[in-house]
């Protein structure tokens, strides 16, 4: 058995908690479990330094920045190496370059090409336990690179697909994933398993448990990540791929967003190329478009409804209304307080009915529905804000969520 | 032209000081002279990297205490090449392992084997300015060693060799070599230049302005050491090999130690072993024996009298006690005021009457010498410590070292 170990800013925030995470990894590699870990900077540390490249310029050249944040996680790991020695577990730490951890050379942003980690192999052969930095490689001219916020998960999963381990365990601060969010309804599961793509429908909606990249890694390589938690000893979330022989609820869980703004853009010419000219602008103050839909209200003339980012509606707002003028549009409107609510879930593939039940519950709740998109194992719903939490909660017993030991 | 300039840890205490450094390399790169850079820690940085590792575990595990340290360099490096980049002058920082700072694997007292640093050599050529971090390198295998305190010179004087460079400028928080202490003596002489041997007999008797190692190495390799100040825009001091051309004062300064204490064992049986029977216990508690007198003052009976520095007088005196007990010695005793005051100059080796004078300066001046050692270009005496103001005073004047200007 042969797993990766990765623990996250909070997981290793300071001396006592690294002293508890060695606690983990020591009662790993004493079971004979081919142990290698990975860790993130100190919780605050790489605010810390980026807050002292800030200092020197801001917009500091990307190469320094990505060589001065490294330093993060390299202090973390050579810390939890010490601790490991203390407590009899052979322990070494090893830099992303080290590691053999090869990106290519977009800095602050930069992709795994390759691990290289033969060496790290060695290890865990001889029953010794490598600690690698995350969140940081080198490119092919070995200098220093960091893969972006949240890299650390991929890291991690790159590093467990390398040493074709049998399972990445990411510890966190949380338990797992939660059907819901538990701070709305009390009795929401945790899911012993989930699947990779509904991992990723979760992640896109802001459950900030796994970073997108580092699942979308897993489940091209089939590798299974055991989500869970560092503060208590619990078994969290295993997401992997999808298990057919299983019997499972149609519907996985409730996520939300209350972070939208929607825009509409009434009575526009209809003609070839009017959403690209709405949303072209927009896309090119980078501001990300989330749900669209379009609609032909009167003949000849459209309607296009967006949603975009709370903090970017003030700019969007202003872009769309210069564009519907040369556009000859016959009005714009907008709401910054709509959210989504979306209902995810593999079971929805083979169950026809979801998307009316989830309609009919939410009218049965005196919640309007504004927008509506689906995709395959998802359904999203835009609605006013205010309802967001009456709606979770019809949403959750009604798909049979709710936990009936709480 | 090419030199390597290296900044210290008060040179670059701070964002501040950092920037003033940016302005002295850009200074030289301006002038169209390729420059190298090495960089210390920020002051303060190493030893609160220190006390994390201690906070883990006092004697932390050697390897990964290095690789924690490392990180200090690292941070200033980058900081640095930021700020240069800000100037406007292309700047690439490397870590000692990034560098090509080959060493042996003696983790926190590593020894530079090679410094393969042709990639340096390139940027040098395209009018780049390559930063390394001091004080560090990396084994055969990779693995991140520091070289010990003070190691940064070392590495500055290794990558002026390995790059051919014309000098090596080592940046500190004085203006250079002083004949004397300028604090005791305001009349002291910045010294213009001074020999290799001459810079080792200053830096062994605790002149800590450049670490022994690195003058020992610039002296092997010919490589010039200019030793000036980072917060005052003069010239300071040159070390280099000694000019024969040049007419030069019999001594070049005048050097002391406070920090000696002295134990004599007398009347110890003269027979072979006598020296080692004393000296062997006290080298195996890893004290540092400095100045050694033997005298045979009786018949076949023999007195022994060295000095040890003072934090490890009293576990000498512990020692010392116990062996005379052995030796059956007649008597053993202590002196914890006294101090050492050498005269230093390459210019005795070929005048006579140099020692003479010097006994000659502290008898009229009525001071009583205790001991006395003699180098080739050095004399050492050891003197009670209330007088050593008076005997340097003495010194400076009798052999001419007043600044007649000041």
């Amino acid at each position: 058995m042969r797993i990766v170990q990765k623990f996250g800013g909070t997981s290793v925030a300071g001396v006592e908690r690294i002293r508890h995470v060695a606690e983990l990894v020591k009662a790993s590699w004493e079971q004979g479990i081919e142990t290698a870990v990975v860790v993130s900077a100190m919780s605050g540390e790489t605010n810390r330094l980026i807050a002292l490249a800030n200092e020197m310029m801001p917009q500091a050249v990307e190469r320094e920045k990505d060589a001065l944040i490294a330093t993060g996680e390299q202090v973390t790991a050579s810390l939890l190496a010490i601790e490991l020695h203390r407590l009899g577990v052979p322990a070494y730490s090893y830099t992303g370059l080290q590691a053999g951890f090869i990106t290519d050379s977009q800095h602050s942003r930069a992709r795994i090409l390759d691990v290289q980690c033969d060496h790290l192999s060695t290890h865990l052969d001889a029953h010794e336990v490598p600690i690698v930095t995350g969140f940081q490689g080198a490119n092919a001219y070995g200098h220093i690179t960091t893969l972006g916020r949240g890299g650390s998960d991929t890291s991690a999963v790159a590093l467990a697909i390398a040493l074709k381990a049998d399972s990445c365990d990411i510890y966190t601060d949380v338990d797992g994933v939660y059907s819901t969010d538990p701070r709305i309804v009390h009795c929401a599961k945790k899911l012993d398993f989930i699947s990779y793509e509904e991992m990723l429908e979760f992640a896109s909606l802001g459950a900030k448990v796994l970073e997108t990249r580092s699942v979308g890694l897993a489940m091209r390589h089939h590798m299974p990540i055991h989500l869970r938690s560092s503060f208590h000893n619990i078994s969290g979330t295993l997401v992997k791929d999808e298990d057919n022989n299983m019997e499972r609820a149609v519907i996985t869980g409730v996520a939300y967003n209350r972070d939208e703004a929607k825009i509409t853009i009434m009575g526009i010419p209809d003609c070839p190329g009017v959403a690209a000219g709405v949303l072209g602008p927009i896309a090119q103050a980078s501001i990300n478009v989330d749900v669209i839909v379009q609609n032909v209200s009167e003949e000849r003339y459209n309607d296009i409804t967006f949603t975009v980012p709370r903090s970017d509606y003030a700019q969007a707002m202003h872009i769309v209304t210069e564009v519907s003028q040369k556009l000859q549009a016959r009005k714009v409107l907008g709401d910054e307080t709509v959210a989504k609510v979306s209902i995810i879930g593999v079971g929805m593939r083979s169950h026809a009915g979801v998307a009316n039940q989830m309609f009919a519950t939410l009218a049965k709740a005196g919640i309007n529905i504004q927008m509506i998109t689906t995709s395959e194992i998802k359904i999203t719903v835009v609605i006013c804000e205010k309802q967001v939490d009456d709606a979770i909660k019809a949403l959750h017993t009604s798909f049979d969520l709710d936990d009936v030991t709480v």
